[in-house]
């Protein structure tokens, strides 16, 4: 069929989906799909650089370091990997030695440093952060007014149904990422949504609310002034410094929550309020929990804890009277992966809340600091909420 | 100050801002900050890459192409360009002859194909699309049943105080984004939220939802499939593909439009229903428009046409009785640039509806096929809808 004859039948429509070949644009060459996940579970990845001397798989957490892929010859380069076990990995290409995202994947890894796409291996029943065919809620992004006069961004789930209803209640669970993620991973990459869907579903976890906070405000701040953001950790002993340190507490207690419970149909008290991290935002949980005891009955540490040592200088209130302590939290759980670079730590914070009686629920699995473990601590977690 | 003062000071939160060195993790050398908009309307690119030989900037729609940048002792090649024309623009660094993302910069260009960060240069007063301190709508992603029996997503802007009213209507403009366009790119990239938020505070645009879908159905019904994309234009003309390209106006029609009205307080008929959209999302536009006369009283058409054969061919409901056509469209936007590759068929397209005495409202600028331009007829069309 020649060209002008599918511009008369289909007109710009046909236009637009032929390679540009302009001025403004080099030409695309071809089309490439990647990353393709094959019915064995191998995925082949594939990059289009003609011109490249070495093309590597990397960063690929399901095992793959620099793997070797070969160019064809349109100038693709491709490589097929696996069978990998189904989850959702990021990964990137190393191409001549410079680290890039998959430019043909629109799934990427929402982070403020590095660059990674996203596959996803579909186990053969589908897992429960999979996208099912049952009722879905929403994803709501807000803007509210943050500490220093800035404008902070919440990510919120609101469960199915919600917007059917006018006066039903829910109770809200606090869920905060980890340094150089975003408000946007718990979701993207965390699939929080899409497993709240399919417990709802089943029946698992109770219908509730979920505030996604962005973790680090001071960095907004000086984005919206136009600032550097803060690059080092110099002088972290200045009362400036203290007081910026504490600037997510601040901000989710006197904000984030009252933003929250204004603006949605929540159950505005400790019972029906839980909160909970990955990584930074497991530390931050721990602390704006023990430092707000009366806001939050539920306590969920992913991949985090508090070193015995600030254990002892900063939170006797919650050690002094363990039997206070074990009746206000109705669940203080840690999760961690035997590889992760935390583990050590997390175990000698474990051994300290033994040690002073403190009730906690341990949860440790295989594998490392990462997203694939959140998701199963969100499993093991969202069941357990405001039961 | 010592590492373990600082610890014992700020426990995981320091240490988790310190850069990590370990078996799973490189040392990541200095911190970048990148980009830095300086007070002058300069703005400063820095990418960390000590083994590279060349690194440019590139894709700057700022006018920068390749522009040579220099490498300090760190490994941190950095370029000051400028001054720039405040405004939002794409970027990527040229590593070596390999196009990346700025990894410093979270904020990227959502596209399925291209991967390109995002930078703004305010203004000395703030743009109609700069977050400013009004009253904020919400964003929010939705899945709904789309064709096909795939899941589809859509992201909905809802006006300031949505939620706190209980039975207030809204009009609802249908708003679809261009080839390899997501269903993010019109608020991540053009803003249509920032820029409602602040004309419904001025009073120049009526509070009104808007609906942001995906245009090509197609391709997600293959990805939730597993089979690979639609590659190319072969067989075009067969029943298949005939079908297929008529995917995204059933979408809209007979899941999109109805799955709204059902689940937002919108004013559900043709005079307070709008539907534009940018380069091949303006193509659909025009075609829904045209088929669907009863549904859509405001068309507006951001670099895009339909060829004079096309409209012979399909749309004589349209140019057969242009009093009718005139009383049925309130408006019939066409915006273009004049150096937008698809300015020549546009200026035909008007001729053609002029000599058929077709009313419509054009709308001639400098600049390209550009996001930038886009926001520009954003900012021409919204006063004008549903008024």
């Amino acid at each position: 069929m020649k060209l002008k004859a599918i511009i008369r039948l289909f007109g710009l429509f046909a236009i637009l989906a032929i390679p540009k070949i302009g001025r403004s644009q080099p030409p695309r060459g071809p089309f490439v799909v990647s990353p393709k996940v094959n019915p064995d579970k191998t995925v082949t990845f594939s990059y289009l650089a003609p011109n490249a001397s070495t093309v590597l798989l990397g960063g690929g957490q399901f095992g793959a370091v620099d793997v070797p892929m070969t160019k064809n010859a349109e100038g693709v380069w491709s490589v097929t990997f696996g069978p990998i076990k189904p989850d959702i990995y990021p990964y990137s290409f190393k191409v001549d030695g410079v680290t890039v995202m998959d430019p043909a994947n629109v799934n990427f890894f929402p982070n403020e440093r590095f660059k990674g796409s996203l596959v996803e291996i579909p186990s053969d029943s589908p897992a429960i952060y999979a996208l099912r065919n049952v009722p879905h809620g929403a994803v709501t992004y807000e803007y509210y007014p943050s500490v220093e006069g800035s404008t902070g961004t919440i990510v919120v789930y609101t469960p199915p149904g919600y917007n059917k209803e006018t006066s039903k209640k829910y109770p809200v669970y606090y869920l905060i990422s980890g340094t150089t993620d975003t408000e946007e991973t718990f979701w993207k990459v965390g699939k929080t949504n899409l497993m709240l869907d399919n417990m709802i579903a089943e029946g698992i976890a109770k219908p509730m609310i979920v505030v996604m906070p962005y973790g680090n405000p001071a960095a907004r701040i000086a984005e919206q002034k136009s600032l550097s953001k803060p690059t080092d950790i110099v002088n972290r002993d200045s009362e400036d410094a203290v007081r910026r340190a504490k600037f997510f507490e601040t901000d989710l207690i006197t904000n984030i929550i009252p933003y929250t419970d204004k603006n949605y149909r929540t159950l505005a008290n400790r019972d029906n309020r839980a909160i909970g991290g990955f990584s930074r935002g497991g530390g931050q949980t721990l602390r704006a929990a023990f430092n707000n005891v009366d806001k939050f009955a539920y306590v969920c540490s992913y991949a985090s804890y508090i070193s015995p040592a600030e254990m002892d200088k900063n939170f006797t209130n919650i050690t002094a009277n363990p039997d206070k302590t074990n009746k206000d939290f109705k669940l203080l759980f840690s999760g961690i992966g035997t590889e992760d670079f935390l583990y050590k730590g997390t175990v000698e914070w474990e051994t300290y809340l033994k040690e002073k009686k403190i009730n906690y629920k341990s949860y440790v699995t295989d594998g490392g600091h990462t997203w694939m473990n959140v998701k199963k601590y969100l499993n093991e977690t969202l069941p357990l909420l405001f039961k």
